[in-house]
């Protein structure tokens, strides 16, 4: 099986990488960056860093995965309407029709959050499929079993949902953590006493509803308490206080 | 060494457990709740549950550990004045004053989020002392290492802000959780979809520091997804919806 890939962000390096590592070859990349096109290219044997998006789509392979910017999909696609192969997105929040210039097309949307210099474990990320075609359906199931434990067909409606929950479980989770780095340094205070602290809450969820074990002085109404943090937060940024109240009345008032 | 406990909710509950685990002979414990000192006393080899709090005062330990409701310390303590040990209470908030009436105290702080029914690695559990006498802080210590590796001294200045940034820590994240879980379930798909992202959003700010890796429409300013966004919750809840907002705008705006 033969792959290639536009893109050279997070996405794109992480799943070039897991293919490459399953035993896929991959034959071409292309980026918007022609730089980290090539810096990807040496990074995986056999791969060529292609200049001209246009000769993406006469290369031959039987997967071609754009991985870019969400509003540079449909662009992209447009340019690769030749081409004889699969082509999927990996946007959580795109719809399928965005490709719906090409012949055979499809989503391989990976559930998970990828940073350039942490290695991930692709057998435990649940990769969301969709394709029109069943035999194309079929084609990214095989594909998407050569990386993962955990494939899913999903359809654009229901990824969009995905995508907008997973801003709820990482990236507020993720800027609430950056708030508490900032409250400790202002004070001197090292980031490392919270980190099992932050491990442990992310390992609860993964056998209990949230819901259930929800702590802290907002649900158990513990109004001395926070008052007293009100006040700290008051000495510190006015932002902080306010999320701190906006939450705090909806944990009391959902319990 | 003899501990004697009074409480016996998640820290109580926890921390009695992991000293006798620690080879710590658990005396006595008494609670507001009698049937639940009388249940955890069942759990723990040799403990007495006491039903007057007068008793816990003549009891032979060498450490008494309160670990009861933050407004309950100080009531408590003064039932304790002629307890001949040093008495401590495992509260983030609640200054060292509180135990002011006692002969000999300090404080004793677990910086972790405990469930009743999930076990915890205390090993690696930032254990956060306080003591107005050195031999005070040096009996603290010498118990806490038996149970961590990670024994600090915080004074109850410092103290209340690893409680204040421990609930953007835990509180909130797990708040943004059971967000995503109702989405999710309102929409018919599995929260273990979102496991793993959990897991991996909790673990990479664990060796880089969370702007730095900070994902998501907000911090790429993604206005097309998060207008879509916005419209998906506007036909949900419209806390989410507020929530949402104010934390994309802020994660905006700190880029």
């Amino acid at each position: 099986m033969k792959v290639s890939i536009i893109g050279s962000g997070n996405v794109a390096t992480h799943i070039a990488k897991a293919l490459h590592q399953a035993g896929i070859e991959i034959t071409a990349i292309w980026s918007y960056t022609p730089k980290n096109a090539v810096q990807l290219a040496l990074q995986i044997k056999g791969v060529k860093a292609v200049k001209n998006i246009a000769e993406m789509a006469s290369i031959k392979s039987d997967f071609l995965i754009i991985s870019v910017k969400d509003d540079a999909i449909e662009e992209v696609a447009e340019q690769l309407i030749t081409y004889d192969g699969i082509v999927a997105h990996t946007s959580g929040s795109v719809s399928i029709e965005a490709l719906g210039s090409l012949k055979n097309y499809g989503v391989f949307y990976p559930l998970q959050t990828f940073s350039k210099h942490k290695e991930v474990n692709f057998k435990s990320i649940p990769l969301c499929l969709e394709a029109k075609e069943k035999t194309t359906l079929q084609a990214l199931t095989t594909l998407a079993l050569l990386l993962s434990e955990k494939v899913h067909e999903v359809n654009s409606e229901k990824r969009r949902i995905l995508h907008l929950s997973s801003v709820f479980a990482c990236n507020f989770p993720n800027y609430m953590y950056s708030i508490a780095q900032n409250i400790l340094q202002q004070h001197e205070l090292d980031f490392d006493l919270i980190k099992p602290l932050i491990n442990e809450t992310a390992q609860k969820v993964q056998t209990a509803l949230p819901a259930e074990v929800q702590t802290g002085p907002a649900v158990r109404n513990d109004q001395k308490t926070m008052a007293k943090h009100e006040e700290l937060l008051k000495l510190m940024a006015s932002q902080w206080l306010e999320i701190y109240r906006l939450l705090s009345g909806h944990i009391k008032n959902n319990k």
